[in-house]
């Protein structure tokens, strides 16, 4: 059997042959207008759908990176933040971000999208309301996951979960909408494919400004200055996570081309994956190989975070650039994580997860890039974009961090701690025949 | 770059004109018979492995749920009841659920589906058998996932097996005949989308009957009536597993629409989706709220309950309901959970991971629910439904059960399931290095 | 409601009247030529992403076979062997692999693929480009992961990442082009559907001269010829690992019939989706019931291995057989399974998780047994095919082993040995707060 284009036409055309029916009609050549509109759609509903897994993704690096007596906690942060997502997008996130989106007329203007339009008000030029709203709520879930591995181990339930409240329903989608609901970036000519900037570094600067706040885990820093390492619980699940995420930005970046029903989207589409795949690639192994040389020894939580971080890198422009310049925004993007890792600490910012490099670090860094592939882009508003977005996200961010504390505080108390948020919050263990979990009982 | 419509449209008409293709041709508008045909099988290929995928997320869930003793039984259980299911359905399942369906005249009232038929006998106005096949297929699996974590870590691996055997060979495709094969339920008018009740509630028959017979867990409920907590081994896994069946949900509802070939039915799959993510959603908050307001301190296996029974209550009808009343769909199967789960406890009914309330009780609910979206359900024949398939499986797995217990005895010796069904059935350990597993080395 | 073809027709109708729009259009019954471009790039996408999350299947299967203290190497491993293959196959595998493939002309005889073709160089009789790259790195990315699980936890990294470039980029294309570039083995008719010898086999052979000249771990093989087991991790992780590789092959299997844009194509695929499941599920039931008639204990590892080698067996011709032959194919395979792990350990062949099983052996039963359902196939023919691969890939992997082992030397010191590779090698525990993670601190 040949597994190429030669030998499977002779099969197809025997086949075709056999049936009775010709395989390729020429009269009809193009792709209609309606099998168009199901292509779009159904584009949305599985690219949907692996983004909608990367919150497993989260949930598993994030609950593999914290210590055991937290891990009951930080999993249930990520199912609710998720689901916080799903329901504030729906009730605000979505009208704030797309108000001159292609939604049928009666829905212009409102806030909330609290039912579909039936099939009549459906636009058959593009593709179903519902499957678009699928896609969008996903990537807004996607933001809110970032904070909650950078802050871990140290936040209470509540306040963190009203904080994603506030990012899912106001910060994301207001800032969104600047760009992708055609507001004044998009206007400007800000080029953020699928969200390296718009995503990934809105929740990095959630992540970094709550950090700052909420302040260092109890021992992190000694005070002579060293940081004292406190090791992952559970480092397969970590990578579990990883390979999710990788799985999952398929959908990501993919389905940013927002359409795939014709050759050039499909094309698209198909080059999307081939470059995404290239950058987490590079991303790992140029964090595996600096780390080898830096420290001797390849460190695994920096090789996942350097695969995500050529995944944040190359979020920007997925399609623009080759194979060849893949693989190079994906390095840098590793590289990046490598040596920015340590820089967090020497400010004694405390990042349980490497988020911060992956998610902001990174994404600056994809951003800035889109100008050396795609040729429509400018530095200049690109780092217009950076900034303005930066800045709104980390004021607004901080205000709502510091109302937050003051008003229902944000951390435990250095015993509930120390005991760790499941003992202290959940009264349950995520591990509790495990090792040091027996061992508390 | 806008990602709207308006800023799409401009893309893909410059793109167009660039290559000198027209990307949509009026005369041929609508969606070809055979492009329909690809869409529908598509459908169920893609639908069919998301709910596949459904048997790792039960597999994570029940496994994450016992006690490490019992880990390594729970896992095999799971790999073997979805093999069972496939090969039973196969044998007998299909024939037995689908007499009048859409198959070729020649298997019409066979009993077995031993080889799927050529080209020349698809029906080009609908979907490949054999995707029609697997998806089936993969539901009757799901209804026996359903069971084994309700009667874990207490009955032997041989009579729980010979159940699956019955479960998926002949009481779930008999009773899902009624519906779902054109059935005296389907002339009725019964109306349960993609299984609320079919494969839900039937799964928390059997798995109800079952938890009676077996009796509970040895020292689950003292002499002086109080319930003693036997805290699950890991509640990363069981998170993860609850985000793989959130997953695998999309195909479970969405590909229960059987078709996707045109602009309504894939605007219905889109309607699916969202709805069906955000009755999950709205059921793990609830189920986080309830929990933080009656005991202090929320609950992550609740919460990822709640999350199932949000699934589940929608499963009935995902198609009519506004995002809204999902919201309350869902909400409401959360609500349920969290207050029938103790209920159990008081009459001594041990269920493992909580499967009678999610699959039984918020399936029940789910079904009822269908009345106040559907103008076309009436909740006599809705309740005509739920209490004819609940007294057939209840009457039926009991039989079995009882049968069973008569025949090769369902539970191990006390002495064995002390000592955990890994070291007394299996001789091997889940997790051989770890706290309890090496104590007991 | 009725989920059967006669109740979706009028369903569909009665909407399509409601609409007015008529869904099935007479005068365009088939699928256009761009239409089918679209579903068959669309085919390589969505089974691409599947066989990547295969490498996840890999790396959790591995990790969960492997004793705790080599788990965080055997992540990393998996981590940077896909990335190496992603790497290597861009650079020079694609190359090499289809020198007369169906890249536009321009491309013929390059061996590296840095850029992909833009819309106009794209072949509208097929296919993207960049789809079809993705869909055959990812195969290449499966062969290596097949590797690392037989030689664990006894080769250094830097040796076995060396192995994987040139596999990745050398062995595994140079013979993949023999059939699927369209070589020799092609013109000769050997008949291998989606790759039980070409992908698992290779791996296989591999992985055997790996073990043989790493020798096996210390301490397996007592001086009185007695097995002493080392029990994995985490069987869990091995169970998931598992499901996940079965949730790949509808990939694997699937995406190899290459197209799916018409009704024989589609219907293949399905056929193909059918089979697939049925074989994996036939190989886990033959190996429970064979390990518990030999052993009396059923094994769960045998029945993990038992599934993964009914999938290797049907990879060789996933579409000719009928569900009942899917059935024996696979059992074949699990029994080879249970059979030969024992006869590994006679010959002090040392192979950690049991590849050698199931990717060779089972790999061979599959590939002589297609003669038994496609007639075309030819029983000589096929074991030239067999013989040659297993040949050039046994020489070769021998070769560039021995030349590992002489210039950099393959394992690490009988002290790194005993401590494990991720202390010696990482310093980094994967489960630290863990049972015997704990005590070792």
């Amino acid at each position: 059997m040949i597994r190429s284009y030669f030998g499977k036409i002779l099969t197809v055309s025997a086949l075709a042959a056999l049936l009775g029916v010709s395989v390729v009609s020429p009269a009809a050549a193009e792709v209609s207008e309606e099998t168009t509109y199901v292509f779009n759609t159904l584009l949305f509903l599985m690219a949907g759908f692996l983004v909608m897994w990367m919150a497993a993704g989260f949930c598993m690096l994030e609950s593999g990176l914290v210590r055991s007596k937290n891990v009951t906690m930080q999993s249930l942060k990520n199912m609710a933040l998720y689901s916080i997502a799903c329901l504030l997008y729906l009730l605000v996130g979505y009208g704030f971000m797309y108000p001159g989106s292609w939604i049928a007329e009666g829905y212009l203007g409102m806030t909330s999208i609290t039912s579909l339009p039936g099939h009549e008000a459906e636009d058959i030029t593009y593709a179903s309301v519902g499957s678009d709203f699928f896609f969008q709520l996903v990537f807004c879930a996607a933001t809110a996951s970032i904070v909650s591995g950078t802050v871990a181990e140290r936040i209470k339930l509540w306040p963190f979960l009203a904080f994603t409240v506030i990012l899912t329903g106001f910060i994301y989608p207001i800032q969104g909408s600047w760009t992708w609901g055609g507001g004044w970036l998009s206007e400007m000519g800000f080029s953020d494919f699928a969200g390296s900037t718009i995503v990934h570094s809105v929740g990095g600067w959630a992540a970094l400004t709550g950090a700052i706040i909420l302040g260092a885990r109890k021992g992190k820093y000694g005070p002579d200055g060293k940081v004292h390492p406190m090791p992952g619980s559970n480092l397969t699940l970590a990578t579990l996570g990883t390979f999710i995420l990788w799985l999952g930005w398929f959908g990501f970046n993919g389905g940013s081309q927002l359409a795939m029903g014709s050759l050039g989207d499909v094309s698209d589409v198909s080059r999307i994956f081939a470059n995404t795949n290239t950058a987490a690639a590079a991303g790992a192994l140029a964090a595996l190989i600096l780390t080898a040389v830096l420290y001797k020894k390849p460190d695994l939580t920096m090789v996942l975070n350097g695969a995500l971080a050529g995944l944040v890198a190359i979020t920007a422009e997925p399609l623009a650039p080759s194979l060849l310049w893949s693989v190079v925004v994906g390095a840098v993007g590793g590289v990046i994580v490598v040596i920015t890792v340590p820089l967090l600490d020497k400010f004694k910012i405390d990042d349980v997860v490497g988020a911060i490099p992956v998610h902001l670090f990174a994404g600056i860094w994809g951003t800035i890039a889109v100008v050396f592939s795609n040729g429509d882009a400018s530095i200049v508003t690109q780092i217009i974009g950076i900034v303005a977005i930066g800045a709104f996200v980390a004021i607004t961010s901080a205000v709502f961090w510091l109302i937050l504390k003051a008003v229902m505080g944000l951390r435990p108390t250095e015993e509930e701690e120390d005991l760790g948020l499941d003992q202290a919050e959940l009264g349950m263990e995520a591990y509790p025949e495990f090792g040091r979990g027996s061992q508390s009982l």
